[in-house]
């Protein structure tokens, strides 16, 4: 078995950029969907089968923001599991959106929580803030081969400058400097791809900011936000590429919401989250 | 009914200093009390059951790691949320130490998670590395005064100095920084006792650094991590509080596996986890 950022940086190849994200809120269910299902869980995770059936050969990657699935309890979280189990089932590759961050043993417990178990993804993103530490105890996941890390780098939310964006006094970012940690930390764990297993969120609506921290992180593997509703443009995304790899794009209610778009006025949702994944990879590719 | 951060104010004049973290693993269960039940979910709420009947009149809080239980997916998230219930039932006030930090409707939807329905908790803990966009979401909770945060500011980890500590080209360093727009954000949530609803989770292994943001920050609440096995001394723990008030500490381990240490063999473990307590809070007490 090829490891997974290989299998990953395959995916692009054949499918484009896409990083559908599963970011699944009830209020996005048609009602006569919904109204089909006696509980939220049920209702939750046939909405998102049928997104997954109707994308799986479009999409590099899924990402299931976990949020979503937390607000409904219990319940939400069978949803969450059901969705990822189904996901990896039909072979494609999930990425766990936790945004987990903590030290030794409560760190290993997140591992073992989102790498195992009902919850196991095959990529998880994780914050940062408290050091490098705090990504160790994946480690033993990582050697593997199979499981893989997006670190929250540079991302594409107005507040990013807060802290992201404070500059040291030898004039670099936080946002460099944990980009550049995190290359180095990464070449532990490099794919024949060139890639490392362990990748980076970075925002698409900062340009000049991107482009820096593309230029210096090499063989690090970017998981780019703000595609769309945040402003970030197809015509950007070439830039942070290498080659036509080394990125995915995320995007979630423009695709689970595409049904309600005029555009495409009349197709069932999954039709319509087809036919948005489709005008969302080829806008990306043609640039 | 007082606002959330005056009950935790007068819960440490009333109870000491003592943030009992249940931070409760399988394997520190005894065998013999494990073994009564047939399942995970079970044995975990009892076992913590058993040390919160022990300790109500002696702890200013309890803190759950959420992570523990994810590890054991939705049975050990079963157990969180009848932990989380058992405690607020029996008027003790929770800490839900689950360290997220997102932006826009994914943190509302963490809000949700967390200040509602199962996993319901008094205050959150919050990582604040995306910037202050990813407080407000929980605000709508805060105006309601039975809500609180604490935000990650210096933690006391070895690899806090990656990030938290870097330092800007002003001299301040991040941790300071952050610390800082903390307590600007929590001056529209001041409580009566005269600390906000946004408190900061500053460790105690740093002394200087630690002196520093308390002198800075008079209106936040410290949640105190590493006391006891990561070198905090109780005899730093009166100098980051103010008045004796302004500030609880965290004990995990020391308390829920105090039946193994040597001082007291024979007890059962929760007679043994309040001895602990109670000697926790007089050597911060006496101090």
């Amino acid at each position: 078995m090829p490891k997974i950022i290989d299998r990953l940086y395959d995916s692009v190849t054949q499918k484009g950029h896409v990083c559908l994200g599963l970011d699944t809120d009830l209020s996005y269910l048609p009602k006569d969907f919904a109204d089909g299902f006696s509980n939220q869980r049920d209702a939750l995770f046939h909405f998102n089968k049928r997104v997954v059936d109707a994308t799986l050969d479009i999409a590099a990657v899924y990402k299931v923001q976990i949020a979503y699935y937390e607000a409904l309890g219990l319940d939400g979280l069978f949803a969450y599991a059901m969705t990822l189990s189904y996901l990896r089932e039909n072979g494609a590759l999930v990425i766990g959106d936790v945004k987990r961050g903590d030290i030794a043993k409560t760190a290993e417990m997140y591992a073992k929580a989102h790498f195992a178990g009902p919850f196991e993804a095959d990529f998880i993103t994780v914050n940062p803030f408290m050091g490098m530490d705090t990504l160790a105890p994946f480690y033993p996941y990582l050697e593997s081969g199979d499981k893989g890390l997006f670190a929250l780098v540079a991302t594409s939310n107005p507040g990013a400058s807060d802290i992201e964006g404070i500059v040291a006094a030898d004039g670099e970012s936080v946002s460099e400097k944990v980009g550049g940690m995190i290359a180095g930390e990464g070449k532990r764990f490099m794919g024949e791809c060139g890639y490392s297993a362990i990748g980076a969120v970075v925002g698409c609506t900062n340009r000049e900011q991107t482009l820096r921290i593309r230029e210096r992180l090499g063989g690090v593997f970017f998981l780019i936000p703000g595609y769309g509703a945040q402003g970030g443009k197809a015509g950007d995304i070439k830039d942070y590429l290498t080659g036509g790899n080394g990125g995915v794009v995320n995007s979630s209610r423009g695709i689970l919401l595409a049904y309600q778009k005029p555009d495409f006025a009349g197709l069932p949702f999954d039709e319509a989250a087809r036919a948005e994944t489709i005008r969302m990879r080829d806008d990306i590719l043609k640039t």
